[in-house]
């Protein structure tokens, strides 16, 4: 069994801590070493993705203190008891199986007297059979026409990753000829969003998914009641456009007021379920069986990768390594995701789900204050637009931003323009190397205002084409990379109680049982 | 003339530094004395929006620090300097007059020989009366078939004002029946986001504007060379489709490859631009010419509150006085930015660029490097969205983020549904409410994996619902803002060099002029 320490307690941590600033980034991507550097620096993911970090602040000296606090801090074992089936989330008492959703890394794990891998298969199974159907026609609506549209009603988890997957490889499977239904989606309770989603579709021939766990979450029920209103006033019968993703004791299992039901359980956790029924069923609905089929084997690739107990082999762990010594030991707060990829729009808005839902958190995972900083803010928008933006304080601001790049060399349309002698692909990709080598190096002038001082680390991820398989490794990568640091931090990743009392707050609010500021402010809103 | 002086050489500044931590949020927000500070703490900003910072760090005391501040810093003085015309833009030698393009705040503003008030107005009137012949039939494709759709082809400033402008008033046009055409954007120079675009739209009776100041910019010039192609490939002439915003000396002006154009100037910057043509061609394109107007009045409102003296009367100079406050004597890096309208989707990006891009500056308006922090890191996403996602780290996390709510007490399309009592939009307003409040008093527990320490500040922008008056006005209120502390902090908030250097590197990849790390880089993209 491993042993869960706080970070501040390991000998490894306090000798990390010596190695402040001791690589002058700067210095050491200038001229031929940096050329080492990023031959050097280079580990694969999986599905033919690349983690290159030869633009961060670190050197073999780190690397090697780096090394040793993966060991010390029992990363390999731990990971290994997560994915045997271990109590992971020790404010739930849950154990925590998304990665067994899309493979087996371990033993056989029993929990509620059932094989997991087993009822996750199962699932997916049921999930496909359902979609291939509804793709066949032989589950339709009830004027026996053929559904060309799927609704996800969700939030959260629930909207954030299976949103960002569905845009990420909507333009690859048209261009592929396996797009079978457009997917829309319904998150907010603003009474704006579903009405124009709803507006936007052919709600006769829609089939709307319900996914909440608990069957209680009010969000998505207010929405799902808003679409049953304009199903009803259509004059079709709610029953008939409806499935639900739900766990197998919730009032939405085994209804008749759906078309059939998919299940999840309590041990995948809502910004991890995407692997689940809760991305599988519109996904498979979106692009078929198949393609879903192949996000999983692409994440479970790449958290085979993640159990090499050699960081310098395992880019998850690497990535966690770096991270954590970039946020307690060189003083980053934030880091910021930027993918050259248009596809990946929402992929940022997901790892800040998944990355700050997760390690947000100021206790460790015995319920005891930590004394040291946790989980960073993450934001990011697409590159290029978001040269055009932010970027200016990346890179002349006063605070240093880590960045997370992200490009493929294919686009996956493939209609392409030459301009200048280059295609528009050419020209997304030279501008995120000229970037990373921007920010690393920077650029003297005699003009403060144009001077640039550089020494601002970033990291890239790199891959052929964003397919099912990459988009599954890189979503991996980026789970294991945040479970990696939960447990650097000793913090539960996998719970969110800072989640609840606004919830409970709202619910005083709605029943006028206020007084004070929240009365006044109530008021200020005529509620 | 006013005194343009360093932040930290001022004596109020060092006297609102004795003012740190001397107010406990939890405690003046609890009881009858936190309905007191929501009554007294509140400020028009104009259009029926309130600016609300009950749950600030503040209190009479600092407020009047903060006034102090003001008037040392001179900050009314530079704003009539700015809208007077003076040479605000120190680095490239300009006026800043994106005020003036929605209203006269101050004189007659002469440069290059004309009226610059005219000017815009002249530019507005003609895009006016464009975009009301489009309407009519009057201009039309080769066909003589009416334009049912316009593109704005732009990047940065071209785009994501006018995209987040246009989200924000899309379904209250539709509800309110002005909605004329459907607008799109393209701008990553990605071939996928141009191509996806075309494959969604109706190309032979699109309108596709292009956006660039200079007529230069590379990304922008790309995605007019796709689109053309398109428009050829479909027998279609490309001048019959596409009109300029462009400045009056760039080689997009007066040429016949364009059905028309309509002109900016150097004194409105890309990210203050969605109040000239940049956002009047679309926008007017989109709506009618009406509603633009609406929103340049709303602006033109906030502007002119913006001029008072009296701190308490000003919102945008308070809201700037607390954000450094914040970002300099408290010590907080980020700030988020928490529309509870999903209509405001992407106005956190706007709002990030026009922040990170004015304010992420080292050098002062001298070229001097400033010894203290600048702009801080934005970023937001829609409530209540974000409270089932980042929110965990908000609440319980090791950093303090300060808040920015918006909310309104009315939805745009006015469809909605009773669920528990209450409809949505209720239960939206509810959240919002609540959040502030679990913010900023938290909640005590014997476990501490679910205390909330609180402390945690924000304000909020209440209004009655969102329309074009105060969209404009909420978007000059942030406008204004990022003005003040640009002032406060003595850096010119009106370039942009932080931006040159990657595009130079990115020219050398695409021409293979590199070595080193860069070579290395180009070479794993095989560019």
């Amino acid at each position: 069994m491993a042993e869960w320490k706080n970070l501040d307690t390991l000998s490894a941590f306090q000798a990390l801590k010596e190695k402040k600033d001791s690589v002058d980034l700067k210095a050491v991507m200038t001229g031929e070493n940096g050329a080492k550097r990023v031959a050097k620096y280079s580990v694969p993911i999986g599905c033919g993705l690349t983690y290159n970090y030869a633009a961060k602040q670190v050197d073999d000296d780190v690397l090697a203190a780096l090394a040793d606090l993966a060991k010390e801090a029992e990363l390999t074992e731990k990971y290994a008891e997560l994915y045997n089936g271990a109590v992971i989330n020790t404010g739930e008492k849950r154990l925590v199986l998304h990665q067994l959703a899309r493979g087996q890394q371990g033993k056989d794990v029993i929990a509620d007297g059932v094989n997991k891998r087993d009822f996750y298969v199962e699932q997916q199974n049921r999930a496909n059979e359902f979609a291939s159907k509804v793709h066949a026609g032989e589950i339709t609506n009830a004027a026996g026409e053929k559904f060309t549209t799927v609704v996800q009603i969700g939030i959260g988890g629930s909207d954030l990753g299976p949103r960002a997957l569905y845009l990420a490889l909507e333009n690859w499977a048209k261009a592929n000829n396996t797009l079978k239904m457009e997917a829309k989606f319904i998150s907010n309770v603003d009474p704006d969003d579903a009405a124009a989603v709803l507006a936007s579709i052919d709600v006769a021939h829609a089939i709307f998914i319900l996914v909440s766990k608990s069957g209680t979450t009010l969000e998505t029920l207010t929405n799902e009641s808003f679409v049953k209103d304009a199903l009803t006033n259509l004059g079709l019968n709610p029953a008939d456009h409806m499935i639900a993703v739900t766990s197998e004791t919730s009032p939405l299992a085994k209804n008749s007021g759906y078309l059939d039901a998919f299940y999840m359980d309590d041990y995948i956790g809502g910004r991890f379920s995407s692997s689940s029924a809760v991305g599988g069923a519109i996904l498979s609905l979106a692009f078929g069986p198949d393609v879903f089929a192949r996000i999983l084997n692409g994440a479970a690739e790449a958290d085979s990768v993640a159990k090499n107990e050699d960081i310098l082999k395992n880019p998850a762990m690497l990535d966690a390594l770096i991270g954590v010594y970039e946020r307690n030991v060189l003083g980053y707060e934030c880091s910021a995701v930027l993918p050259y990829s248009q596809a990946l729009s929402r992929f940022p808005a997901h790892l800040q789900q998944a990355d700050m839902e997760s390690n947000g958190k100021s206790v460790n995972r015995f319920g005891e204050p930590v004394n040291y900083v946790t989980g960073p803010i993450i934001f990011g928008e697409p590159g290029t637009n978001g040269q055009h933006s932010f970027y200016q304080l990346l890179h002349q601001g006063t605070t240093i931003v880590p960045l997370q790049f992200i490009g493929f060399k294919d686009s996956q349309i493939g209609t392409d323009v030459v301009i200048e002698g280059s295609t528009s692909q050419k020209k997304l990709c030279a501008n995120v190397v000229a970037q990373m080598i921007a920010f690393a190096c920077g650029k003297d002038d005699e003009n403060n205002n144009k001077k640039f001082d550089g020494g601002r680390p970033s990291s890239i991820i790199i891959g052929q084409q964003l397919t099912p398989e990459s988009l599954g490794a890189l979503l991996a990568h980026f789970e294991n990379k945040i479970m990696f640091q939960g447990f650097l931090w000793n913090v539960n990743s996998f719970d969110q109680e800072g989640v609840q009392l606004g919830k409970l707050l709202a619910k005083r609010v709605l029943a006028h049982d206020t007084d004070g500021a929240l009365k006044a402010l109530s008021d200020l809103f005529e509620i």
